[in-house]
């Protein structure tokens, strides 16, 4: 059986197969390599600017602590996360690493950050002087970043209070303001206009903190004008590469994600396929049953659109609705030797990426490595 | 700032709060005691058939082992899982329990299945042959589960397979088929006329296995007509209970996610709320930015519909899109004692049950829980 458990995936992927118990539902791979390139392209591409990665969320779902890693060894000493949870996970595993915690003071926390080493990004006025006043009480002077709000209406200080706070500027003298930043909400269309508009006003703010670093974007930075480059970008998902590249920066996929054929079948005009019999069989096919549904991050509401994997070098649809466990593609078209018990089928690789599967829908390419293959063997490629 | 931690959660929640750290970004509590409950209504309800719990993707969310254990407590002896995986896990947790994996023989998992003394679901004719010759090889007769498929044409024999196994059964001499199943497309509309279809036939090739019992139905039998009982139903999502009551039998919610306010803040008339500018202020409004999104579990396209939560007893509507660690809520008409940082903020509880969240959208129940709140605290009541 050692070649049906080998066969369909790529050649870099062919090592992980002896690792793997034979019977393992899926097969996620990480290349991890991919993910240091990815970060020196976009150091190269918007330097003297600097790149700070956003790893929360699990690094979007790739691996919090291995993709935290691998970019220290790229270069990285800086990083953006959300919760202080995981601010204070990734602080054992990268204790030489600079932080920084999105969700800022939002209860009594000073302590926390304090105690972790951890730099809040300060998101309210009352947070900046709290922090300010805790600073003092500790006889320190101690990091932040402050967050103007200039358009999200989300996170970080209103048009208000940041002018109130550049009135009261000068009694802040126990806080080193790192960076200020604040945070597009229209910067996936480079040529929206709120986009001018909220760099303009964060501008105007960010001018009366000269001695802290600016800065405003995030992935797209690279598809963006120079002047919104500015001093530092933190940069998610562009890191992870699946779903995004500018005209002049390529970017590699990262993700690899197989799935196997649980069953094969013969189907007769009339059959239904899955929940609410919404596919109807038209003439004779074969059909394949996949160990993938939406309890594996393979969204039910995929099936709405003319979603396709890969088994070998032939595309199959998907056809009915996705199952919590399992989804079922129409192979009628594939010949014979490729499909059997087993078989890998590539979801998203180098065939599919997360671009191409959401081509169509409604989803952003985040969501989709986020919740995908919790069930799946991981292998790390570096 | 004891008051403000504990405010805002249920009574029987309150007890956890001490247990947590004070920054923790959310709180998940799963009612162990109620889906015993759940368990015990439905085992009385189609009485004397027998429900044997489906435990597969984690439990639908709620904790395999945790929940594994409270049914065994509850009297639950036998589990469905999806995955060898899920199973052999299991197996370790609950090592009296009787496990059925719906994945089947799908390579050349047979020795894989008797060393860790798992059950088969067998879905192909060739499966069922595989089996019995491999316990022949063992000199034993060995368990297992017979898929017949009659409309999903997902897992289990087709029509002609299934008839194909009768012709042969006297030769599977060394199998013991404990129960015999398949699977409804429509059974969560009672009255749709290929229930019936799939009943009888079914029933038909039922027949052909008088020594084995018989199982159809999943989660909505409580609400079916009496011949769809049969021996067993292999209940799912309906123990997990926030999201299904059938007329005869209440079933209890199981599940309580409460996030937090991140932050307040006034908006103007104009402001713009979210990714895309989603959503414009209308009038001076209060909003409060809340430590969940989609990479949280709370899905994306949640924001398409009137979507709401609770604080305290006041319902308060989504504003814009959701983020992947945000979404923006609108507080203007809540009394200010109500709001505060670090609020605990009702997701899913005693005023949204998983029903009521995804009244009007595409989702089904299950979806919810799969994914919610990974980077919460969570706990089991008892």
């Amino acid at each position: 059986m050692t070649t049906n458990h080998s066969a369909h995936v790529p050649e870099k992927l062919l090592d992980i197969l002896p690792r793997m118990r034979s019977y393992e539902a899926g097969l996620i791979a990480v290349d991890l390599g991919a993910i240091k390139r990815n970060f020196q392209r976009f150091t190269e591409s918007i330097s003297p600017a600097k790149v700070v990665p956003v790893i929360k969320a699990n690094a979007y779902g790739l691996g919090m602590s291995q993709v935290g890693q691998a970019l220290c060894e790229a270069g990285a000493t800086e990083f953006f996360v959300a919760t202080i949870d995981e601010a204070i996970t990734l602080k054992t595993q990268l204790p030489e690493a600079t932080l920084y915690s999105l969700y800022g003071l939002y209860f009594n926390t000073e302590d926390i950050y304090f105690r972790h080493n951890i730099i809040p990004v300060l998101n309210t006025r009352e947070q900046v002087e709290r922090w300010n006043a805790f600073a003092a009480s500790k006889g320190q002077i101690l990091d932040c970043v402050i967050h103007f709000d200039t358009g999200m209406s989300r996170t970080g200080l209103t048009a208000k209070e940041g002018w109130e706070l550049v009135a009261i500027k000068e009694q802040l003298a126990h806080i080193n303001v790192v960076y200020v930043m604040s945070h597009l909400s229209c910067s996936e269309t480079s040529t929206h206009p709120l986009n001018d508009k909220q760099r303009v006003e964060f501008e105007k703010l960010a001018e009366q903190f000269p001695n802290s670093l600016r800065s405003l974007t995030a992935t797209p930075v690279m598809s963006m004008s120079s002047h919104f480059k500015m001093d530092m970008a933190r940069v998610g998902y562009g890191l992870y590469g699946s779903c995004y590249s500018s005209p002049s920066v390529y970017l590699e996929q990262t993700m690899y994600v197989y799935s196997r054929i649980i069953q094969l079948r013969e189907a007769l005009p009339g059959d239904t396929v899955g929940y609410g019999a919404g596919h109807v069989v038209k003439e004779h096919s074969r059909l394949a049953t996949l160990s993938i549904g939406y309890a594996d991050g393979y969204h039910r509401f995929l099936h709405n659109y003319k979603t396709y994997v890969y088994i070998g070098p032939y595309r199959a649809y998907l056809a009915g609705r996705i199952s919590m466990d399992f989804c079922v593609i129409d192979v009628s078209h594939i010949p014979e030797e490729f499909l059997f018990e087993g078989a890998w089928v590539q979801m998203i690789g180098p065939d599919i990426r997360v671009s191409d599967l959401i081509q169509g829908t409604d989803f952003v390419p985040h969501e989709i490595p986020i919740s995908i293959g919790k069930r799946y063997h991981w292998e790390y490629l570096n």
